[in-house]
């Protein structure tokens, strides 16, 4: 391990915002993947300037620096696999302007998701990307990992919703990357190059975020499916309509029992439901949008289906999929609900049999995974339930999701969807990019030569991620 | 100069593919901007392999390539100023697919824009992005530009649009980036680079797009006013209020003389007009957006307020905009409308400042300019009318060029909305971008470390661009 110059580091931030002790750093060596590994430092910079000098020392010495917000990654992405740095931009996180006349703000990258949307509130406008971690979430971990959420089938990504930013290289430089205006054409979309890179280009100290209006009117609805086929079907066959739902969530069976035995919240135990809701300005818009998903749910055999404007039936149709993280992991007192390499994107016409396929190779390596998430976007996700104390259910959960991407490659459709790269996908993110992990290693050598941004994720992780770090379980030889 | 291999060329594409005929190699030396240069050779591709074959051989060779589609850019993007090959994709113009279950479709780089949504119209369905010389401008071209158009405001441009793409790299490797799904969350998205590096970085050889429904309802309007700061403010107060135009254009009072002038549409000759559209799937969401619009602009003191949906009437509103190009060439006998630096974009509260600051500087420079343009995407349009037979004229509108964008810094606007860098903007761009061009340059050799594709433009451009290449013009000195 190489030796990190203490006082250089308080030198730069102050000895308040630097942490050595060996429990600190435990702490900061995971974060929500199954992933651990030690950090030599947690340094938290306050200022950018105090960034630029801290990338200036580790690119002088070649230690690496993973950028860390909210710990809310579930792939490893800010697990430091190689140690080094553990930047916490928790303290940078000024909302630094809510500009309503050009529709933009700007932002410090250690603003939480919530508290950005609380403030933003006032004013009837939202941030719409939020991912359902937006509790803890932070706007440069959302940039790092292209955050998206339930209503990013409307709205879009944090891709989407990012207009410029100003960002720390490698070696200390900022730079001011897109604009603050609605469009830009060319000389290279670098920011759009920054989003999704996972802290492996540079390090975000602002951006420049677009919001839109808080709509008038939103109708949600449900229907239950006595198959899963039936359910992905309909999605698909409301997406290829052209609806415009502003939410539009599976969940299947698994997720519905799981609900039920620790809420009490009384769902019909079918094989999957679907949560739909479309918002706008004018009633009749939300109307002629939940009348046409409706329709084709009955026309997919959907049942029970009914929608609702009134907030709290929408919190109770909701609350279903909103408690579906902790209800899995009261599922079945023997088995963990793990955050594997559990999300994937594919294209709509293979929903319905990508829903079917998880719950097959689930059954034939004796785990149990749910299939859910914003299909309205094309996007699964998995959970993953399993004994974590056997090691032969690593081996069968990771066999098992060598298959799920085996299929999901086989039909165009991706690895990262939402949850990112990080460790647990690299495998996986490997093949689907194979023929331009050249170029990508290019740009990353070409920005950052000393290899110091968190380095060791994306396609410079190890094969395996199980051995890849330590888990954060205690598994039985 | 160096020697083209005709033979190896003839052997990759076929004899009648290659010209090298020096009145063909003129006519190819020019695109939609003032610039001219002449090309080595003119090879049309087509098929991906024989691009890869002809970029394996320009990168042993080190010939300058410069990939063209329509040739409708306006900044001298595909003008050879270092010569080279000319690489003509308009053979390329086959629509692969259109997957209406999956909603996106996969074209080759030459399928024209028109052409795209002829075939996309009898599903109804249309692809958005569309800039104004959809009639000639290709896909491929579109994606090099980041093209926008009229409708950009509500859809998004072509970096919105497009989903992945299949890229051959200077060495003549195929990388397939992005993907066929409408979420692909990080690990570089490459695909987003592509958009706006205007040929490079690599040569599109097909794309993954986008498409929505063509909406039930479209209603347009229009508002004159006597003051141009009114116009600009009623623009920003529209944009600000969370309303979502289809269509938000600006014409000055120039640009409403001419299309009198030539067309005799009998335009009230106001200081601006704004011209506005809503659409959608149910006729109150449109009516709801268009009399936000129209009140917008009463507050702001617009006059003759009004709009329709029937389609001759908006063919009628929206005659003097469509037709402003080809009028203004005929404004005065003695100016000739030229395409220069002719576009930016501002935060929405300068929209007002931005039109008159345009007025004022051509004023001062005795010349004519124009504002007008996409303003609810923040992009403003100029066209520059002058004598371009006199020498003075040129530095005139260097100069007042430079001053319009040395104010478009100063707001934080763009050099490049639409219309590209190329070499026109490039001095401006390089000023704009001046703590990432290193990064920029970086990310540039890395991808084509012998600077063969399309160089000596954006950051590489001389600064000076009346001298930069021959101009398309007789300049008496």
């Amino acid at each position: 391990m190489k030796k990190i110059d203490e006082t250089r580091l308080k030198n730069i931030v102050g000895e308040h915002n630097i942490k050595t002790d060996p429990s600190d750093l435990y702490i900061y060596g995971s974060d929500s993947s199954v992933h651990h590994a030690m950090p030599w430092a947690i340094v938290r910079p306050e200022t950018t300037r105090q960034v630029q000098d801290i990338m200036r020392y580790a690119n002088q010495d070649m230690i690496p620096v993973t950028a860390r917000g909210g710990g809310s990654g579930m792939c490893g992405q800010t697990v430091p696999i190689q140690g080094g740095i553990i930047l916490d931009m928790k303290r940078m996180n000024k909302i630094l302007e809510i500009n309503l006349k050009d529709v933009y703000c700007r932002v410090e990258p250690g603003v939480v998701d919530d508290d950005l949307n609380l403030a933003l509130k006032p004013y009837g406008v939202f941030y719409p990307p939020t991912p359902a971690s937006s509790r803890i979430a932070t706007i440069g971990g959302e940039i790092a990992n292209n955050a998206s959420g339930v209503r990013s089938v409307k709205y879009g990504a944090t891709r989407d919703a990012v207009l410029g930013m100003q960002v720390v290289l490698a070696n200390g430089d900022l730079v001011h990357l897109g604009a603050r205006t609605r469009v830009e054409a060319s000389g290279y979309q670098l920011h759009k190059l920054m989003v999704g890179s996972e802290g492996t280009l540079g390090i975000v100290v602002e951006a420049t975020l677009s919001f839109v209006p808080i709509p008038e009117f939103r109708c949600m609805g449900v229907a239950n499916f006595d198959s899963l086929k039936d359910a992905g079907d309909a999605i698909g066959s409301i997406m290829a309509a052209g609806a415009v739902p502003s939410m539009l969530e599976l969940v299947d069976s698994v997720a519905i029992k799981a609900v039920n035995k620790t809420m009490n919240l009384g769902l019909k135990e079918v094989a999957a439901a679907l949560i739909f809701e479309a918002d706008g300005m004018v009633q009749e818009a939300v109307d002629y949008e939940i009348n046409k998903m409706k329709a084709i749910c009955k026309q997919h055999n959907g049942q029970d289906i009914y929608a609702s404007y009134d907030p709290k039936e929408r919190e109770k149709i909701f609350m279903g999929r909103k408690k579906l993280f902790p209800a899995l992991s009261k599922y079945d007192d023997n088995l963990a609900s793990t955050a594997l390499a559990d999300d994937m994107a594919v294209p709509y016409s293979k929903m319905a049999e990508m829903a079917e396929k998880i719950h097959e190779i689930a059954d034939r390596h004796h785990i149990v995974m749910t299939a859910y998430g914003h299909c309205g976007s094309g996007c699964m996700h998995t959970k993953i339930l399993m004994d974590t104390r056997r090691k032969d259910q690593w081996d069968d959960a990771k066999q098992a999701i060598t298959e799920v991407y085996d299929y999901v490659r086989s039909v165009n459709g991706t690895t990262s969807a939402e949850h990112g790269i990080g460790l647990s996908k690299a495998a996986s993110f490997k093949l689907e990019k194979s023929d331009s992990l050249t170029l990508l290693a290019s740009i990353k050598k070409a920005i950052d030569p000393h290899n110091i941004l968190n380095p060791g994720k994306l396609s410079q992780a190890p094969e395996n991620w199980v051995t890849a770090t330590n888990l954060r379980y205690s598994v039985n030889s």
